[in-house]
Formats: structure tokens, C-alpha cells, sequence
């Protein structure tokens, strides 16, 4: 296949915004960024490309332009494993101190499609959660969450606004976890959400559905977990089959 | 912990809203949703909240509703697994064919932060590629790849336009690919992205950089990759450490 042109202007642009990006999320850049000419050199492209790169930064809220400052790293993300089953607070421990702001917290007959995936006779009630989650003063996640009523009823009593549920189930019911099942998307911020999170309405969120079970197979708890992506970078490693 | 009250109306719809998004993205439902009165009943919830809901997954591009058709499901996504290394055409044959517009091949000096990660000596080349790749005639990701020079620049002889890299990576250097370190984030589509993957400016992307070394261990393959999240889910299963 004979190669084809080089990256036009606005490719380029994307190109290394992705890579600075990336670069600010791993910690690579903190601070201070080089100027526009090292990483004009740097990436092989014109100043007007390295400034449309950098507009898309500031847009997204990563870093602030000024001239006399030059171009400061105002914000990054930490990491999420997604490696292994581990809560919110059990992960981000080295970062800060997670809180959570029960906002519900309920017993409910929940929609049959909730009740077919955690093994709930129709009709039957579940417990439902949702708490605004904190990573020291600021809103990170936003998550539902359904709990088989047995395992949900015994959390109700617990300490909901400093633990995670992961742990609290393995203490409530004697069992270690065993395996959760994930998907993972992108969603615009509705409007409501976007307050609860203190962001604009259509930022990029992830969106996170989980349904764990316990060591054995039994589903207890599926959840519904909207990520701040300026915030949370998901991580993990693959292997070849 | 005393129960709190239950979820206000813009939560409930937004609850309503993520269950049956997520029952659309996994077969649940096909065809035609039930009524707005059945899914009230379903979810405990008013009329006026299920029209809430459904008027989300409209704007979203999920649903199409109409005074006699009813709701329909317009829209759903493929799943990409996030279990094991493979590429977009390993993973989608199932679900249709996978082809790639090879818009940008050629050998350039990668940038700084880009070399160290690829162990490229400074100043040297590595082969890039940039690839929009769609699932039958449907544009589904924008996928940069910046490869060592000595594996590239046996790929730019390779049928790029019908093979996944992964494979040919493998089938060009006689080595099985052995792990991929990845992160995952959310981002709203730049104008230009969104022109390529056919979309409206500032739609959810989901954003996925990959790292992929040989067995052995020497990193070959670095991939900056825009995922539509209205075409694509990733799923994968955890297990408690």
C-alpha cells in the first residue's frame, strides 16, 4: 500500500491534543507546559496547530492560557482499575478522602428489567440507593444502586456516607464478592445530572453499569454509575487470548 | 441510617432512562417498546416521568416515537469486548463487516512523549496511521496508531483496508502480541471528528488509548482510538482480588 498524505491541520490539532491530553492525565505534564515553540518542534507541526490544540485543552477545561503564565495544568484526572472488582473508596485511597451524600435510600418494587438481573420475583421489593459521590470536596459520581432486599435491608443500617458498598456487603453477609459484569459508555450530562456533578449540562460522562455477585454466583447488586470524565480515567490491562 | 424519600421526578426519569438504555443496548428490547402506561406500571412511575425518559433516549438517538407506531427502537449498540486483546474486525465478525479507510499512512518522528512510550530513540521515525474503520457502511471509530518503524513499515505493505492491525502485527513479525495497557475516558466530539464518524458536534466519544507490547514485553503499538458510544458498548467481568 503506497503511504498517503501527511495529517492535515485539523487532524493534527486532535492529534496533539490526544497525545497532551494523555500526557497531563498520567502526570507527565504537571504545571507548566513547554511553549508553543518546543512543542511546535516537539510534535513536527506550526504554532497555529499547537494553539488550536491547545484551544481544545482549554475548552475541555484541562489547562488555562496566559500571557505572562504561559500554559498552566489546572486539572487531571486519577485513575480507576479496572482490573480488579474494588470500590470507589478501596481504589482512590492514595488520592483523597471519599465521602458519599446519601440522597436516597429506599426500599422499592424495582422495574422487572432491574428484578430479571438480580433473581427478584416480580412484585417482590429491592433496595435502592442513590448517592452523590465525593472525592474531597468534589462530586465525582453519581450512582443507583439495586440491592437484593436481604443483603440491601442489613446495608440500610450501615454507614453508607463513608463506605463503599463493596465492603459493606462482604460484612454484612459473611461472603466475599466474586465477579461483576460491566458495560461501559459515554453519555451527554442531562441538565439534572450536570447540577448534582457541578458541570455543564453535556459534558462527556461515562456511563458504568455494573451487576456484582456474590462468591458462588448470586446477583445482589447492580448498579447505574455516571463518571465525571474530567475527573476518573479508567484503567486495565488485556491479554492476548 | 433512617430511609430518605424517594427519587424526585428528574431523577426518576433518569432512572427510567438508563434501565431502558441499557435493555436497548443488550436485546432486551427490539421493535416496539411497551406503552407509556405499562412502563409506568413497571417502573412505579407517573406517565409524565416514563414521557421524560423517553424523550432522553429520543434525544439520544435511541428511539423514534410517533402517534401510531408507538415507541420504536431505532438504534443499538455492538459490544466490544474488553476481556482479552483483539482487534475491531476479531471482535465485531459477528455482527457485520469491518472496514477501514486508510486516510493517513506515512513515516514521521513521533512526538517526544509518544517515542518514550513506543522505546523510539529521539529523532527517529515510526510508522502512523490514521484509520476511520466502519461496521458495514456505518463510520464507528477514528483510530490513530503510531507504530515502531520496523513493524510498520512491514504493515504499509500490508492490506490495511480489510485486516485489523493486531493480527497482521503477529502475522509480519512471526510474535504472538502479548499485553495492552489501556485507559478509558469520555470526550464530546470536536467538529472535525464528528464530521468523520458522522455525528454532531459535541456528541460522547469514548476515548481509548491502548498500549500493545509483543510477548516479551517491548511496547510496538500505540493507539489513540474515538469510539461512537452510540454504536459500540464495552463489556467485560471483574473479579473481587
Amino acid at each position: 500500500m503506497p503511504a498517503t498524505d501527511r495529517p492535515i491541520r485539523a487532524d493534527s490539532a486532535r492529534i496533539v491534543a490526544d497525545v497532551l491530553r494523555q500526557a497531563i492525565h498520567d502526570g507527565t505534564y504537571r504545571g507548566t507546559l513547554p511553549g508553543e515553540d518546543d512543542l511546535g518542534a516537539q510534535f513536527s507541526v506550526s504554532r497555529g496547530t499547537v494553539r488550536e490544540a491547545l484551544s481544545i485543552l482549554r475548552d475541555e477545561g484541562w489547562i488555562r492560557r496566559g500571557p505572562r503564565v504561559g500554559t498552566e495544568v489546572i486539572a487531571r484526572t486519577v485513575d480507576h482499575g479496572l482490573d480488579s472488582l474494588r470500590g470507589l473508596r478501596e481504589t482512590l485511597s492514595l488520592h483523597g478522602e471519599v465521602r458519599n451524600r446519601v440522597r436516597t435510600a429506599t426500599r422499592l418494587v424495582p422495574p422487572p428489567i432491574v428484578a430479571e438481573k438480580l433473581g427478584i420475583p416480580r412484585g417482590e421489593e429491592a433496595v435502592y440507593l442513590e448517592r452523590l459521590r465525593y472525592l474531597d470536596d468534589e462530586p465525582i459520581s453519581l450512582d443507583l444502586t439495586y440491592l437484593v432486599s436481604d443483603v440491601g435491608d442489613l446495608l440500610l443500617e450501615q454507614d453508607l456516607e463513608n463506605e463503599d458498598v463493596f465492603p459493606l456487603i462482604e460484612a454484612v453477609t459473611g461472603h466475599r464478592l466474586g465477579t461483576s459484569d460491566y458495560c461501559l459508555t459515554a453519555a451527554a450530562a442531562d441538565p439534572h445530572t450536570a447540577a448534582n456533578l457541578e458541570i455543564a449540562t453535556g459534558s462527556p460522562l461515562l456511563l458504568y453499569e455494573r451487576l456484582t455477585h456474590l462468591e458462588g454466583g448470586r446477583p445482589v447488586d447492580l448498579e447505574y454509575i455516571r463518571i465525571r470524565s474530567d475527573r476518573i480515567t479508567l484503567r486495565g490491562t488485556l491479554h492476548r487470548d
